[in-house]
């Protein structure tokens, strides 16, 4: 009798102790599952001022769940052991790594370089930017590899790939795993129309950069999304249409030193979206 | 000839620096105007571990305007010196004080105060928690001071007014100035639809707080905005339906030692919201 008060005194306290925790407020609290077929993402080089462990903790506190790994967070070199390491970390918060890239390439020795870094982390999808000579060479290479190459469009600031009709003119007869990562607010800056270019070239989209622009040209610069001039609800709803199931991965070139409102802002209004499009 | 060379260096090195300033990417870049009749706010509360800089360098990041005054940003014994310097210092940052509260009175005198404080400050809205006993009291203050009391209704917390319907059947039959401050993550806790009451009740709806919960129980807590379990794109729709043209403030109220990313994340869902669902 004396044992059994005890198993109940224990079982009272251990309530109490759930109640509580009840009262508490967990953090972070998750955001509601979309019901999309894509994914929503942020790209490493956001976070080119911050360190991985900061990295994390702002996917954490966003409720983001995938990641494009940039080098400067796992180095090209990094031995087995350390990409190890990266995956264990990234795990503990519940963060998959998609992706590596955005990486540039202008030799064969940096293309086989980049491949087998892909293939050490793990991943299925490299963001490149290589030259316009080495696309045969690349192309050899994903399907030796079996991975997807998306190639990463920059608007009119650099003199390769400005746009998804020029990605698309040159890789269209190339292997089908050529494409691109078609980067929302780059295609605009170069004056075109990326929701138009989602559904013209979705079967070669293999990643997607969000940003928003405040203009359709090279003085369009990146600001938080839904304070530009790109019609996110209607990119959302392309997304939709052309069943797009990759991740669309905020790309946040604002306020770089102190990126945080930012991203949360641009994070919150791109699933306000979602939910409001939703049928 | 001389000075018609300085005239043109000094005209090329006037370009130049615009050209520069053209470049630079100004901060903040405003969001877009909503062509809502109802604006978007914050209520002071929401900052109450910071001080009124904080706040506003706050509400210029994610470029909110309009602010409820709360009393540790203004206390109700600020000379009128003081208000004058406040509403200074909150018009730098283009900033409106839009209303006072939530203000607490359990007295006759403690209504006589914050009228007075109200009247000073130059409002016309105080959102406030009487006693139901002081609501003939309050009626005749509303008439003498002709402004808007906006009664909080605060869900299963405290024992008076906890909904939007309590809070109507204890004003209907009151000067017609006499209502409330929705606030829908609590109406909703105490069980209630905030989208169906403020269709019902919207003739008497003076200020709206803006959160988002987890539950409609006592036990649901405050959340970043599209987190939770209310409907947001719904409460968009009746805000035009019913041609609201008060403010919307968000009263985020978690992790309030550092609010900041959850503040700029419900903004951007709202404002998501709102682009997403306009005709």
């Amino acid at each position: 009798m004396k044992s059994l008060s005890k198993v109940l005194i224990f079982l009272l306290l251990a309530f109490q102790i759930i109640s509580v925790q009840a009262q508490n407020r967990p953090d972070p609290q998750p955001a509601p599952d979309t019901y999309e077929s894509f994914k929503l993402g942020i790209a490493g080089y956001t976070f080119a001022k911050f360190d991985l462990e900061k990295t994390l903790e702002t996917l954490q506190r966003t409720d983001v769940h995938y990641l494009c790994i940039k080098n400067f967070h796992l180095p090209l070199t990094s031995s087995d052991d350390e990409i190890k390491a990266f995956h264990a970390l990234i795990k503990s918060a519940d963060v998959t790594g998609y992706a590596v890239g955005p990486l540039y390439m202008n030799t064969k020795e940096e293309v086989d370089q980049v491949f087998a870094y892909a293939k050490r982390v793990g991943v299925k999808t490299i963001v490149g930017v290589p030259t316009y000579d080495l696309l045969p060479y690349v192309n050899n290479k994903v399907a030796e590899f079996d991975m997807n190459y998306a190639i990463h469009l920059h608007g009119p600031d650099i003199d390769k790939f400005p746009d998804a009709d020029d990605v698309w003119e040159n890789v269209k007869d190339l292997d089908p795993r050529m494409g691109m990562c078609l980067d929302i607010g780059h295609d605009r800056r170069n004056g075109k129309d990326p929701v138009a270019d989602l559904k013209k070239y979705h079967t070669r989209v293999f990643d997607i950069h969000l940003k928003d622009v405040t203009g359709s040209s090279k003085h369009g610069y990146s600001v938080e999304v839904g304070r530009g001039i790109l019609d996110i609800p209607a990119f959302v709803k392309m997304l939709r249409e052309v069943n797009y199931t990759g991740v669309v991965s905020l790309e946040h070139e604002r306020n770089m030193n102190d990126p945080f409102m930012g991203i949360a802002e641009s994070i919150g209004y791109f699933r306000g979206v979602i939910a409001a499009t939703r049928k």
